[in-house]
């Protein structure tokens, strides 16, 4: 692979200008916490079976397996489509269900995902540009839809996120006219937080943001209580918030021609996928790779869950590990030093196009955070973006057993920088 | 001054064994918010006209000015012991005022404090050993009767502290069990706080812990709302619990004979006074120093007020300048860089006895806080405690015009040090 010609005139100063455009419509979104709605009324494209999974479409051809088999079974029964796991599997293993990449419905699958038609969908709008990104609730550690758990206690709680949390926060939410999520994790980037797998300050920042707005619901006191605490103690509840966001502000730059940014990407648990903004809806994919980190106690390579998850969104707007010198806790639970973590960050402004203006790391002097990932620097330094990742158990039923980041497949940016050359060489006619 | 002796035997021999059994007290402590109750029931040697300040007692030859001099007029309107700040005025000048230094009484003046017998107190207890301390409730920035501020918005903001946030607050705490302290701090220093000038995130979490507690108050939802509301804007609400807690904490090694750490550090805007274990209840004073700091566009020196306050009680722990380089973003509205801080940490290993095995740095790779100040290695080093503070204007109405930071008066440390060389040298027959 040649490394991209970089000459004052051509199809790169298309792209330089193209990109500069993209980078400053990502910087300047503000998108915005809206409504709380069923997503059969508001996810585009839902069909009354359908399942929204992470990453890239499923290969056609490859069984669904590890973890997202869990997610799906789990996903039938708390819709009702089958009344007993092997029911469940029967409807999958069928060709029953209707399983869809999520960010192909501009929603998110955080960690497997799963957003079925009833499932409770927080609206996020980019009220700088008026697109629109959809993602559930996150459920909290432990057993969880998300790594593919289906017993009792994950569909009751499912079940309370849609007839107690959907209504309380949907009412919160309005009463406080909305909730911009970018101030709120600037703050959380002073707090520690790299907000993708480190969400403590930014979850309690939110949680004290609708507090007063959630008092005022008329709803049972006992149901307001319950709302409180659920927040208060899901330290990762502004995850799938953060994702949407980040979702409904690339959103605004998909489709525009001779963009270099990355836009997306995500891993299915077979392949790693990734778009750029010049090809709308478009994947470049490659098997995924096993993730480096940190197991808890008792857990190791062996048990993990191959990679899988839409979170990697996070680090498309600037966050997660491109933001990991912001987060010394974090880094000690990945089993790297603070000066590693600093170091990760200030690789990946070499693959970027700029700074975020509102998204300061105190770590770094308050520099912006490393933004706008350029296919053609990729691949130019032949540096890959880093993400941040939970490792999860490939039982579906244990959850997180670790926390690591990845470094994501070359061949795919190659893949997504061939076809921009295709495409812009031909433009201006130019031989390369 | 002589450097101290530090041979294998003698006085500091004795020293090192009574600072390493109380250092293991404090490491110990476990205070914990267990009530809220007006300060004339449960503050030790109120009197009905009592106004708590900070700092050591002040000299009876000097007037009471700047911004203590509105906070008792303020202290005195609140109680109806006066209609008009004239009044207020002829009283205090009158000598109809019994003020008294907070920390003879177990209990905290933030800033100026302004304690009276009817001020809701938050009660916190060391459970470890019984000690008990007090501190009012923090008004939050801007105009407060801490700065000396007595407005009528100041009156009104403590009216409703005494009459709603107490009674919602008390019983929540009630409801919760009490409130553990010490787990929030050493969380808050993973997020970005020092505990002194910077409680954002502990501030936060306590809300977040209260939250579900105050919603099932049987009290107004408008004014559940409002309590929210309040702890969820006020970002240094839980200064003053750092305060109570770390006195309570000190109140349990003060009075052990030999002992040559640091028990309260403290300023009344004329003295700063420190009080070292093992002489109970007895300041060595020495006149304030200037601070150091970043003052807010349009402000400077000539107009702040001389340094006042109770919360350098904070670093007597272990926190706020001590744990500086948790805080980078506190350390930019101070003017100084990341590094720096991290410099002032560092530089406080040098006159402490150990590290606290709960207060951790994630930027120093998970260090303990520098804890339990050694008069001795004061003296030794020459080199005193920093204190981080806020610096308020001296018109006592205007409220915080910036942040900085101060290297506590040597000759404080040169008193104690010598008070207890003599009483050491005596008790073990040496010669020195």
């Amino acid at each position: 692979m040649a490394a991209p010609h970089r000459g004052p005139s051509g199809s790169d100063t298309v792209t330089d200008r193209a990109n500069e455009e993209a980078f400053k419509r990502i910087a300047a979104g503000n998108p915005t916490l809206i409504d709380i709605r069923p997503a059969r009324e508001v996810v585009p494209g839902m069909t009354e079976r359908t399942v929204l999974h992470a990453g890239p479409p499923l290969p056609p051809d490859r069984p669904v397996t590890g973890a997202l088999r869990g997610t799906v079974i789990g996903a039938a029964l708390y819709e009702g489509w089958a009344e007993t796991p092997a029911e469940a599997e029967r409807l999958l293993d069928g060709g029953e269900l209707d399983l869809r990449s999520a960010q192909d419905h501009d929603a998110l699958g955080t960690y497997c995902g799963g957003i079925t038609p009833s499932a409770p969908v927080m609206v996020v709008e980019n009220r700088a540009a008026g697109t629109r990104a959809y993602n559930n609730f996150n459920e909290g550690r432990g057993k969880a839809l998300r790594y593919g758990a289906y017993g009792k206690e994950v569909l009751e709680r499912l079940r309370w996120l849609e007839r107690v949390l959907a209504p309380v926060l949907r009412e919160a939410v309005q009463r406080a006219g909305g909730v911009e999520v970018f101030p709120l994790i600037a703050q959380a980037l002073h707090m520690g937080d790299e907000c993708h797998s480190r969400h403590k300050a930014a979850s309690s920042l939110l949680a004290n943001q609708l507090g007063p707005s959630i008092a005022a619901c008329p709803h049972p006191s006992s149901d307001l209580g319950d709302v409180l605490r659920f927040l208060a103690t899901n330290e990762i509840f502004f995850l799938n918030l953060t994702m949407a966001a980040a979702k409904s502000v690339l959103l605004a730059v998909e489709g525009t021609p001779a963009t270099s940014l990355v836009t997306a990407m995500a891993r299915n648990g077979v392949e790693f996928g990734i778009r750029i903004a010049a090809f709308k809806g478009r994947w470049f994919t490659a098997p995924v790779v096993p993730v480096e980190g940190r197991y808890f106690e008792g857990y190791g390579p062996a048990d993990a869950n191959p990679d899988i998850g839409d979170s990697a969104i996070c680090e498309t707007v600037g966050l997660g590990a491109f933001s990991l010198a912001a987060a010394p806790a974090l880094a000690r639970s990945m089993g790297i030093t603070p000066s590693r973590a600093s170091q990760v960050t200030l690789e990946m402004y070499r693959i970027v196009n700029g700074e975020h203006s509102l998204f300061t790391i105190p770590q770094l002097d308050y520099r912006g955070a490393p933004t706008g990932i350029d296919v053609r620097k990729v691949v130019e330094t032949g540096m890959t973006p880093i993400t941040n990742t939970g490792i999860a158990h490939r039982d579906g039923t244990t959850g997180q057993i670790g926390a690591g980041y990845v470094r994501t497949v070359m061949a795919c940016y190659e893949q997504a920088f061939t076809a921009l050359l295709a495409v812009t060489s031909g433009q201006r006619g130019l031989t390369r």
